[in-house]
């Protein structure tokens, strides 16, 4: 059992207002909220944002439940993202153990200007060393094995999510709605944030520490 | 502007505990959390339940923001339902016009145990007539066109969702969510709703007055 942090609550002002793409990357056993609750609310967003599905392969990638999303392109052919966005799920487990996977996210996900993780995925951000040096949360049930693959990090207890700069991790599963929320507030203004919670008839918890 | 029912909180007890399939309907334009968020929920409920993405073709369909859902079968060769959900978007506003899509949904799902819809999917419920007769409810801000769909249905305003009998619909968007996991209450135990939502770290609004 690691030591976690008391809650950091801190909430990031930098409104941004500009065009931005987000890089969403799937992988065999995703969690199919953690994936899709940020992708709802981003395409609330309208034109402002743009959004790439990055898989194993182009083409069908199944979630844990055994839904399976359309990836737009394959990990070798993305692009260099802008906003990275990594969701937990079982399949983090096996990853998060993959040395080549992992080097990969890395090298690809480290000049991002933002990395951010729903649930387990702090799992791979962490184990890919993209969180040292960071506060981060996840999952209250994965926490400590989460923790083990960051002993860098600063784990954060109780928090619905964590932004500390250019890294963001939300709690599990449905978290990672509150802090695409807080995210689009950050971006595109606190305005465009309520009106999709709204549009989503969704009671955003809109603090970190909820 | 139709006559709006005061708001029927009654939640059925009913527990039913045996296998089931869910049937959930694509169309090009689906709202993706109206039909991502009830399949997270069943997600979490193991064996006991299984899911069929029915669609327009097997193969990928896109929802309003653009993010593709893998169908399982098309429209024409899809099993009889036992469960039919039918999310709201974008989509629905072409398919409420359409009588030959309104005729098939009405023979196929017409008989099955339960018919669901969250969000804008009232509107295709009403247009099919698959609502006649029973108390329902819908998107908020599109409530007065979806009642101008179905004038034999008894429409519920303010509330979370609706359960009356086997037509079971909620408001917009994120309610699928909670009215997914009373759902799961009503079929499988509240001990398997309330380890769901756990499991989500999700807020439920147990109530269907929310």
């Amino acid at each position: 059992m690691l030591a976690w942090a008391v809650p950091a609550c801190d909430h990031g002002g930098m409104v941004d207002l500009g065009l931005r793409q987000v890089s969403l990357v799937l992988f065999d056993g995703f969690e199919l909220l953690d994936a899709t609750g940020p992708l709802e609310v981003f395409g609330q967003v309208g034109d402002r944002v743009g959004v790439t599905l990055v898989g194993p392969r182009s083409g069908p990638v199944a979630s844990s439940q055994g839904i399976r999303l359309m990836a737009d392109v394959a990990y070798a052919g993305a692009p260099a993202p802008d906003i990275v966005l990594v969701p937990g799920g079982s399949g983090t487990r096996a990853l998060a153990g993959d040395r080549d996977w992992l080097a990969w996210l890395a090298a690809w996900a480290g000049p991002a200007r933002l990395v951010a993780s729903v649930c387990t995925g702090a799992a791979l951000l962490a184990a890919a060393g993209l969180l040292d040096g960071h506060r981060a949360t996840t999952n209250r049930r994965a926490a400590d094995w989460v923790a083990g693959l960051g002993p860098g990090v600063t784990w954060v207890q109780d928090a619905r999510w964590v932004e500390d700069g250019d890294r963001w991790t939300s709690a599990g599963v449905s978290a990672g709605l509150d802090m695409a929320l807080a995210l689009t507030a950050t971006l595109w203004g606190q305005a465009a944030a309520d009106a999709a919670a709204a549009a989503m008839e969704y009671g955003w918890m809109a603090t970190p520490c909820g």
